[in-house]
């Protein structure tokens, strides 16, 4: 049994990797770490966990928790997980970190979008940008991964085999996406509040993401060149999903079905990416509470364009889900361990 | 392997039936009946279940299904599963039906309500009540199991303890239910469409709907006296959950200590009830996705009321999952096979 | 032209104040106060008001803005306007108080249900009501008008005819509210996030919410004796909206007409009061927006109890408009000035 | 008094309109046309408008209708609106279609999009395109006006100065719009219930939208180019409100203050159209219930393009309300008169 301890585990993305690592046979929950609730049981925190979870809540001691499992997740703000690991720990204990603390290997664009100083800029070279369709082999043999963000996974993984074979010219990439609530976490705050989103849509940090660098290193790999994109995202009135519209100008003259050969080279074994049938737009209900990233696309003569739409539920495949594919990856576990959830409709 | 029937697979309650028993270990759907999607692949129907569900959907040819499979479950509308169902059916196979067909002991009470003759009121009486909790013993000789009704398992859960212990007078009780939109079904009507429904609620069916009497009756054995009430339904801008606030008046002095335990003596052991602590309200978001039934209750010593409150998701506990957990009892399996569905949040 | 001075007018009812009295056509605001965004733009924190509002917040000094303006609105939380009125300042103008203040005569009964001490218990006597159905000749007269709550002018208007004619045995009354979540406030708090709210139903206060002894006083001058009942409150997922399902033993028997004709009595010429046709159940959707109470009724003969239910716009009628009402009452100008606000649907 | 014809007057544009013309003072609906609810009250339809409209639904005899009354509205489906207009009618009443019949200038064009052969092209080059903001001088003098449609609305006024002054490159314009639900009209399909919507966010006709060639066409007019464009709309669980993103690179290099003096040419006395301060994205809840655009942009360096953002409520601006707007406008009346709604919020 792998022992876990999650620091940040009554945040959203921390409960549902409660709810998930629930239904996984391989490992157990030794550290319930919230500085919010210390000493609170967690099941007070989620009430869904109820007669499930029996533990209570404690503090984020990184290094204690070291000694007692095998592998951490930090489900936290920027910035903690960098500030608490050291060589030390790391040579007890694996780590996974869902913050964004690990996922830019340049350290100025880190601290040029967070606006804060990196802690730990001597593990950024180590760790492992977790996204496992696409870095299988370095996450197996990872210390510390670094989980990718949750619109970078739906964003990267829809335009991924096309950037990778050269279909699609780079410069032309725009990324427009439409997020449920929950990927705004679980703060008082009166923007989040259900009268300020219900009826209501937004984009917001317009060209100032986060998540913008991000999408553009992992892609920049894929497509061999330095990428620059405009990402915009968007709050929807939901709890879960993600939907990326991706556009971009087609380097040739391809059918649809040569695209989805495309997909299916890079996919066509996954687990976890399903590419759908000719003019099946995906949707994120089909696709809520489950790993899966739905995707499809469509080519318009007219403009010369693609239009690719990738959907995930931002909680699971955004976070949690892939959290866990990665330490199953890390321990040499069935991939799909615990994650085979049959997504939830209505 | 228990081979499975559906009739009436594309409804909302027979998809969640499909969902529920894609992690059912020891079963398999071998029929996906649809009338209206004959020849359709199911995952074209239910985009959720693309690369989980490759079969295509079948007619609802009873007889011929009875020969190839263990046991049917119908998620039809009134009156089919009784217009369907014979003496040669049963001797070859289960019948779990989700429908009202033999829920009401009294055909003319069937009749006056559902406003339709009973074809088959000979099995009416064999036919038992399967709401696990309380008929467990003789769910698990039935071949014909009457599967509740979702605002009735609710209903029922909620109060039985304090109807069967007298400690409630039955002629006071009042019911005021609250449910998503997925009890209304996937049929195209207007009343059901988003703009209708959402930032909407409504009381609907007053004091005819018709779950009232089923209600009545399973209350009325758990008093030992006939039980007349009042029952009031109301649709709201969510897809799933129940919620029953229910009134009375108590028999006696009683402190909250006193009636959880009257609580804890029936369903102390029960899987799938969780009593809640002191001055917790249940809440549906606590119990969606999953077979739970959650209670709690307020005594108001200024009117000399309780006040009981059940959730559930209708879909699971109030349909697909005490259908399974039906089926489960029916075969001699464990129980809760199936239905470790682990309530989701957010 | 009525000078107007705000207290409070960045919460969601002052914010409703500023949306009706914009179309107000003998009145306006002077003074939009808030503490919370002293010297901001208005149209900054409310930015459906951009190009509309171009004022700038105020301090809710009362004594200063006695002195600038013909009537007061405080849309503050309990206990401020108790804390803030004096001879002086009703002497140089009228208060309407939407706060529980001055609502309850029995200043025992307020702080034994609000938790706070009265700071003006001298003025108690001297307010008017502002149920301006009921209490409309008192209301011309008074300089301070207690503002009804929304839950409370809900479960009143819809059961008062009843209770004036002793249709209803006044011992049975229970009322199952339901509300949108607007009447939560703007403050940021975890319960009222989207993620909290959506897809979620609960009851909450129950046997403890503060309208109980507001609705028990009012009702009780109805019938003429002393009126202990229960309420429950429900959080729905939508922004506006109050339902009231109201539950009384009728005393003697009548048909529907009967009972309409009562209520005829009493709402036949009330301009914002629609009692509704046979069989046609209230949504809160179809007031959404206006000034209207919809009232409808089902007698229900098995049990000898009535059914009744009332919807408002918990804003409107249940807060903003009423105290627009009120206003116009209060200066003798046509009631309906500013009101005649058409529902929006969908 | 202006006599006002409608015909689809239960669908929800038609419903719109109803509620706005119920505010207006100086015409008044003289036929409620609607083919599936004739003879029926219009308020057994529309329940918000009980006491308020008296009237029963009428056919859609347009011969008839135009000898009674000064305009036509036609809200309904493609085809329809030219099916019947002919020369005497016109000679007899104005006419202004929410449908698109007359909105495009190539009857191929719309032949190809719509699928369906059009019946009256003799009127096609008479119409007026009723984009008021941009054709307010041909609108005054127009018999017959093609009101735009929704997205279209949105779409076009978003880009409208900057493709006029040539600051885009109009072949990189991509438009990516979101809309609530009631753009999808009243119509049973299961696509558009509750259970479906809600929780859910998709693209659908991606690079096949109707809106594409009439947004083409008349930000062409603008350029003075041809222009071909992405336009892909998705569906948002709201009833109301557009929201579209554009992205398009710039021709020069431009600071903020200098692209919205470009914006306050055009709109700075525009009435319904409100740029918003730098920094702000609309949102649609800022402008629901109300005639506004609000328009919002920000410059990205980084990539060399613009991202523009409006706002509209798609059944006011982007339906009923600018139908209202071209009316007025048609009769010599205040442009605005009917339409001072202020947005309701929350």
């Amino acid at each position: 049994m792998i022992k876990i301890g999650i620091i940040g585990a009554t945040g959203y993305a921390g409960g549902e990797l409660v709810r998930i690592l629930s239904g996984h046979k391989e490992s157990e929950i030794k550290w319930y770490g919230s500085r919010s609730y210390i000493d609170q049981k967690y099941a007070d925190v989620y009430r869904n966990m109820f007669q499930i979870v029996d533990a209570v809540c404690m503090d984020d001691n990184m290094e204690e928790l070291a000694s007692q499992v095998d592998v951490i997740f930090t489900a936290t703000p920027q910035g903690l997980c960098a500030s608490l690991v050291n060589e030390e720990i790391l040579s007890k204990t694996k780590i996974i970190d869902l913050s964004a603390d690990f996922r830019l290997k340049d350290v100025k664009v880190y601290e040029e979008w967070y606006k804060i100083g990196h802690k730990a800029p001597q593990f950024i070279d180590e760790a492992v940008y977790g996204l496992c369709e696409i870095n299988r082999e370095d996450v197996r043999k990872a210390r510390l991964v670094a989980n990718p963000g949750c619109y970078t996974t739906c964003s990267i993984l829809t335009a991924y085999p096309l950037a990778k074979e050269g279909l699609i010219d780079m410069s032309t990439l725009i990324i427009d996406a439409k997020s449920g609530t929950s990927g705004a976490g679980r703060g008082a705050k009166v923007q989040n509040l259900f009268c300020e989103v219900n009826e209501n849509m937004k984009a917001y940090g317009v060209a100032t993401h986060r998540h913008t660098p991000e999408i553009e290193e992992q892609l920049g790999y894929a497509a061999g060149e330095k990428v620059v994109l405009n990402f915009t995202p968007h709050l929807v009135p939901m709890n879960r999903g993600i939907l990326a519209t991706e556009y971009a100008k087609l380097t040739k003259d391809v059918s649809w079905e040569e695209v989805k050969a495309v997909y299916d080279k890079y996919y066509g074994d996954e687990k976890f990416v399903r590419v759908l049938n000719q003019d099946i737009c995906p949707e994120t209900k089909w696709v809520e509470g489950s790993n899966y990233v739905d995707i499809g696309f469509k080519i318009d003569s007219r403009t010369g364009r693609i239009i690719m739409m990738g959907a995930i539920d931002n909680l699971v495949k955004g976070a949690a889900g892939q959290a866990v594919q990665n330490m199953n990856l890390m321990f040499g576990i069935k991939e799909s361990e615990g994650l085979e959830l049959v997504p939830m409709f209505p």
